[in-house]
């Protein structure tokens, strides 16, 4: 099995892309990548494409042989991975794969969504298709509902009040101030988020991370094929996904990640480390309460106190472990299909050296986590700098 | 990289079944094929589901999670995977890659179509994703309408009449009379193929495969920790996949199907055989002149000449050549994103000697391909019995 490599990355801002269509928003991020990585379109093997809602809200399936087509891969294999809002790391898992395995030399790992194609009751009717459709979706219970019920059991069950969380946005939208793909770029203060208007109690509107168009893409390689060329050569030190029910209702415990820890515990395995040895951190911030969970769910944090670490700031770019370090799925904003890659994306930015103003000092050892559904497929990556 | 062999195989019949959910649907394969391989629920590392709609007909995604926990393998890696009405075949590519990669020792690898759960119009609207979106779709044409242009260029091209693809037809149909799992258990006339209704000229109803519901599963594991029980070991001895524009209007011949030739020629050289050497191919008859083109790009006919086979009755049971063994997709059914998955079982049971009625002496390779879209994404299998 081959150590595999991120030799480029590419993104597109998250934000309203009215003049793109969808093939064009994921070929900016793929042709950006491919050209971060240096590498002619000749060399490329295979193209996986991480989306959910393609097919619903643009009507369009087949969406690798679509992207290939039109970035010059033409021929290429390609296949579309999806695992709700999980797409993007499911499309990595394939991807390096392909390269671990030896049966492939090259693959762009993409993520996309285009979300302002739906109609607005579309795409929350699209959202829940990633919840289970029998026995929540066809109780009427939306994407943020299931969360909500989640949060406020959290609450009871922990004793934490609303504005406990209030870091987490806090924290996410301080530093997409400085991303400029990110699709808030606004700081907000704790009496922002304790006014802000309720979407479905107890989330807020500064609870829930924004919809948009988007697009990210990472190259893979053989690590051994990379030559150092004055920054560092990033590798894939733990790789896992892992599921639990869809249905929340059928866990035992509603307020336990257990697929996260699952899949943390064996990617932190794999790297040979454990929580103490990351630097950084991008967790699927779709709503505040999904920070908490991950936190506690990778061994950052006791039962139940995930949210003490944003009271004790720990979590901020100075922090004992900086998280949504480039604004998170909260303000960078949540192109579901494509978070998964932004993520991955982001943390090559740092262990890079490359996070501008939101750089985090000393960061050698970067981890993301990616959730699709309300905790139903969850995928954890750990990305060092090669020694 | 190591060998893969199939373990076990299941599925369902490809009908109505208005009574079964899609997880259930799915599930009742999974568990087939589960048994099939004798092996208890703990050893399986990961679920792959081949899938086109499922979010826009039965308004559900993350179906790599819901299927996994409803047969038991809750916690394990899911996914689901999407090229058209060539997922399923490429949902066989990661399993194959995680297998061949030593990262997985057991992969399950589904596929599943629930098409009944869509009104008509739904449906054909749905199948019209695996068309271009943006440049056939929104022109309004479905997608037997792009085929009945392909079919009908192809006419003209090579001198053929309507006729002359009677053969493919009438041959599906004989199979899938004795298959318990077709669709379409009844055998079919050259005047019934004459007379049938017209769905888009030239294709008529004899020459389109019926849709309905279905789910088709494979056991995959390193071939060398596989021991003789009995029956023969099948191992995958080639697997590819390649892709060509989406937009057939964007290739420089529509008549040819690049990616087919392709995914062939790879899968014959992995597999170090030529055309001559394969016993019986399971082929993409979604229509009858997929027949015609899939035998000319992968070898068995010179351009033009694929419908050649059918009127020298080189096709049959007893032919150079057996197609559509089990009833293709012609009789069997094409539930999409399950084909590619039912191709690889009825392979199977051909190379075991478990084809009952339509048994085909002496098969020793077998070869599937599965196409997506109108020949945009092409996976091609080869299967051999391991020596």
């Amino acid at each position: 099995m081959r150590e595999v490599a991120i030799l480029g990355i590419g993104q597109t801002p998250v934000d309203e892309h009215w003049e793109k269509s969808l093939r064009e928003l994921a070929g900016n991020a793929v042709l950006a990548a491919m050209n971060d990585a240096h590498i002619p379109v000749d060399v490329v093997d295979a193209l996986y494409v991480g989306n959910m809602m393609s097919g619903a809200l643009s009507k369009q399936e087949n969406l690798g042989a679509l992207i290939a087509d039109w970035v010059g891969l033409k021929g290429v294999e390609a296949a579309k991975i999806e695992a709700a809002c999980g797409s993007g790391a499911a499309a990595m898992r394939t991807g390096i794969m392909g390269v671990a395995s030896g049966m492939m030399d090259c693959v762009v790992v993409a993520g996309v969504e285009k979300m302002t194609e739906g109609l607005p009751a579309e795409v929350t009717a699209s959202l829940a298709t990633a919840a289970d459709a029998d026995y929540e979706g066809a109780q009427g219970l939306s994407f943020v509902a299931i969360n909500a019920l989640v949060m406020r059991r959290y609450m009871h069950e922990f004793g934490w009040k609303h504005s406990d969380f209030a870091p987490f946005s806090i924290n996410a939208h301080a530093n997409g101030v400085n991303n400029p793909n990110a699709r808030l770029q606004e700081a907000v203060t704790e009496k922002d988020y304790t006014n802000a208007r309720m979407v479905a109690d107890p989330i807020n509107l500064l609870d829930a991370s924004p919809t948009g168009d988007g697009a990210a893409a990472v190259i893979l390689v053989p690590a051994d094929r990379v030559h150092t060329s004055g920054r560092p050569i990033i590798t894939v030190a733990g790789s896992a996904l892992a599921t639990d029910t869809v249905a929340v209702h059928d866990r035992k415990d509603p307020t336990w990640l257990e697929a996260a820890a699952k899949s943390a515990q064996k990617a932190y395995a794999q790297a040979g480390i454990g929580p103490r040895d990351i630097n950084i951190f991008e967790l699927h911030d779709a709503f505040s309460i999904m920070s908490a969970l991950s936190l506690e769910a990778c061994g950052f944090a006791e039962r139940g106190q995930g949210v003490r670490m944003g009271l004790d700031c720990q979590i901020d770019l100075k922090g004992r472990l900086p998280i949504s370090t480039m604004g998170g799925l909260k303000a960078r904003g949540h192109p579901v299909g494509a978070t998964g890659v932004y993520q991955i994306v982001e943390v090559v930015q740092q262990l890079r050296g490359e996070a501008g103003a939101n750089q985090v000092e000393n960061a050698r050892i970067g981890m993301a986590q990616n959730i699709g559904g309300s905790g139903a497929a969850i995928a954890t990556h750990i990305l060092k700098i090669k020694e």
